[in-house]
């Protein structure tokens, strides 16, 4: 577990049904012992409540926000309207446009409110949330730590990708 | 003038750079006698001021609002979500994107909240404003009725344009 | 039912194949006892029967015509050739091309002739549905208050999403 | 000048704006010398006198349609609609679309009602017209032998200006 | 039967692979009595068979050519560089860009070359079979009221469709 | 100033060309006194170089980079690959793509290496510097509030330009 | 076999979720008799590795690199900052951009670094690793001759696939 | 000059306007002393000149063909139809699709005939000079020297610019 306790990240999900690629975000704050709030909440059902949730959580210590939404993904720049904390975005494909839409309605936010988005879908859900441990390790050791050995994993598993391409190959001998 | 006097469509600017684009709402608005509010109000600066607005237009008669926003164009869908009166977005366009990027934001919205998405620019700004007189013209009979007067005029202009080909070809003896 | 009888809405199927998709247009106009026409007619194989259609359903009181077609979408711009009521388009998937080809055919008509889009695909279809209704209603509290309730459904809707993710999390205690 | 006289191909202009490319059509036409007329006739603006346009021209002796058009390009749909004479679109550009949304409004036709699609701009319209003159040509050895000369004058233009680089290059000695 | 016999369009594939969306096309011919010669070509693989086919076609009775082809799609191109008959092009998908790289690999054609294109897929391939059929019946009054009866038969269908969604929605009386 | 002193933010452009935009970076964090190295450094003609200086900033107290580039943008990857740091990425636009190479270049990374990706050009290096000045309030209190000046001129900006332009309408009494 | 002995093409693979797609560029460099190494090597996640391969590579006799990689595809462009040997790339197809987000991020490298880049997916690796075999070819006649048997192996598999359609169609005689 | 003499790359423009953008070959080749020829010649208007002069060119020792070829890019793939030598494209912008019709043409040759392609407009016709130059180096270590000199000085290149950019911002003391 980090040196701070309580619930240092809020991940938004638009719909319930982004639950299934939103959880690569779970599993990763897990892993690094962030404490979390997980909320369906939506810019355009629940727009007071995204405003209420937004200014209880960062009194509450929630520090950075990671939102999932597809389509016309307005949730990350909603949050971003009412914070100066870091938003995250994951845009997730629905549809026939492959997320092309979410992409374009999370990235291209105007000067003044940053939203910084991730890749479309279940890559862009793991990769905001160890983004967030990033955030929060610029005051927190231990997470610092903690990503390094995480990067270190990933190397691991690479080589020994590779190792057993080139057994099959007949090339590891 | 049309039969109900006072503000009945709002016309809502994401940023001030957007008028030479949403005049041409404002140009069909002040032809048809309909009384507009022109407002510059942002989904992601001015949040707060966006949902007041909405409630007090509202209450105060407005019928029908139109927004204009480029970019990641939250301010229909802002709007949108706070109001059950017909929300219409002019997408426009800024950068390399050619407006693809404030379309799909307009466009995709989730089922549950409709907003009403016209061309990219001014085309998009002058029919937004003509569809809202429709809006308008299904309760009040004077407005209907300068509503065809319009499209005559229209069909007008392309017959005269019509003549003038056929007579530059050699064709309209 | 709404304090209008009669027809007040026509839903227009490019393809009887489109049939699967609209009809959360048909669930929709059921639902806020708005009574409407389905028909399959065909801007491209039976572009008569469009124009008759829309002459006959103008006169008989139809108010708002929401046209769903795929492909090259021709289908509302046909509709709105021919009448200043409010057309609204559903652009539809097919192919590969996502519904872009759809989305674009419908959404960019030129200064004149108004269409309002909506999302691609069912989503799309749901909320047509309900912008008619919101043009109905505003000559129509008992639809404005309907469409409030509906609403509020909605948001009922996400909070109860909301609340069983917290639990799942172990958050909602 | 052609075997056959009088008007043997129409060139509809969706809008007077775009004569600048569609002249590009008109010079073929008059360079083989078939007659042609040309005329602003819009799907959206002036949908009735399409319809009349076509059934007169088709009784006057058109056997070829080519439509120009821009944005939500409709307008050789709506002639193909009410012919089974070949129609040639030419999507135009305008706006920051890049000429797409035209394209695939042109080219996306459903089953049973073709339209044979043409490159966006000025190639497209010389194209288009030069291949009206290639259907015509199948009833008219004279046109076909006035083909064959058109292609061997581009053979020659290439070469000349392969000849000029290679001596710019100091390589044609 | 048409007034004409022997083979008289040629339906190119550029891969075996592209028969099922093709036939379409050998479909529609076989309707309409029109007899053609369908083969596997390809721009790349045999160029050379490309072009002695062209011209042993055109020396044979054949006036009409349509190339089905995915991807970077240059048959209909390598066709129309040795002929002036009319050249028409399905693009076909494959992969995950939609066919949109079939699509414009076809239709950007340059100035001089024209190739008539249609729509993505199985509707262009039927598609291009009717125009084929259109410019022949520009010489032949058989085709031209077969061409009608086409016409007809699709009109019915739509009629047939429209009147089952009357019954199902109640409205069929 | 803020409280901590030295260079926290590094700013990498992968070309001198980039200055013009990228210069929106230099600005806000001269505006928050936060300290930042300027580089211009390129992932492809200088990769060792790239290694050398995140070694060496990581090590002499920068704790945010930013990265902006063109085209195929490896830059920000490139950098991600070798801190754990957050690095903040600009696609730039140039050429025909609008920016969509360079978008789609810099968003999409694979899982485990993450990239926070800002809009296209002036806006998206203006809101990676804000960006990076969150990073580093959430340890910093004076650089929080003097993000919330920030925002909260920003709405005193939206507010100016409302009142103006309600003034030229005349709503402004 | 080649002239030549040794590993003398690289193939790299971003992740071992590629070996089903890139095992085509195993497929052509076994066919032909060139050595090759098959490696699992990531730009993002072993950095490292990439560029001690790419060096041990050079001077182990490697000749041409042949990279696969999707989404946000940096590998190409990471070994080719290493070496000035050729390299080329393979845009992997993954989620809903059918590959578009590798191929702009391969193939829009800035003047200096070349990578060469071939189709999405099966097709590109089948045809990179033959180019790769043609750039050996320019200095080894054996490759060249197969090369060629190669070629005319394909137009026998067209021919047989054009004849067995010429039976179907009871052309065949 | 390289140690082999006479024309060992061929650069082919598919119209003499492309000239301009080309040119950044020319400059490359003759850097290097590569020796060269540059021709106009278009794959759909002179076919039959392509095939001779591939023919020839072959014989006559050119190893690697350059074609720059903009809109429906055929050049690259017609010319690889004929050689097993290395073949490179450059695909050239050209009205408002920014290149991506021409890319999309070259870059998705199916599979057996492969064409190498580089960025579109004059970075890609400088890196396909640049990538012939490699392809030649791989039996000629003058030229590999070369091209490790040339690296070298953009090495240079990028230094002094960073260099520039650290004294301006105060930072290069």
């Amino acid at each position: 577990m980090s040196g701070k306790s309580g619930k240092r990240v809020a991940v938004l999900l638009g719909s319930a049904s982004d639950k299934p690629v939103m959880e690569a975000a779970f599993e990763i704050l897990t892993e690094f012992g962030v404490g979390f709030a997980g909320r369906v909440l939506s810019a355009h059902r629940t727009p007071e409540e995204v405003v209420r949730f937004v200014r209880e959580a960062e009194s509450g210590g929630v520090e950075v926000f990671i939102c999932g939404a597809g389509m016309a993904a307005h949730l990350a720049g909603a949050v971003a309207a009412h914070t100066t904390k870091p938003v995250l975005a994951v845009p997730l494909e629905s549809g026939g446009l492959g997320g092309l839409d979410a992409l374009l309605a999370s990235v291209q936010m105007p000067g003044g409110i940053p939203v910084a988005v991730f890749a479309v879908g279940r890559a862009g859900a793991h990769n905001a949330a160890l983004f967030a441990v990033q955030c929060l390790a610029l005051a927190d050791e231990e997470l610092a730590s903690r990503l390094a050995g995480h990067r270190e994993a990933q190397r691991e598993k690479v080589r020994r990708d590779d190792g057993e391409l080139q057994r099959e190959l007949g090339d590891g001998k």
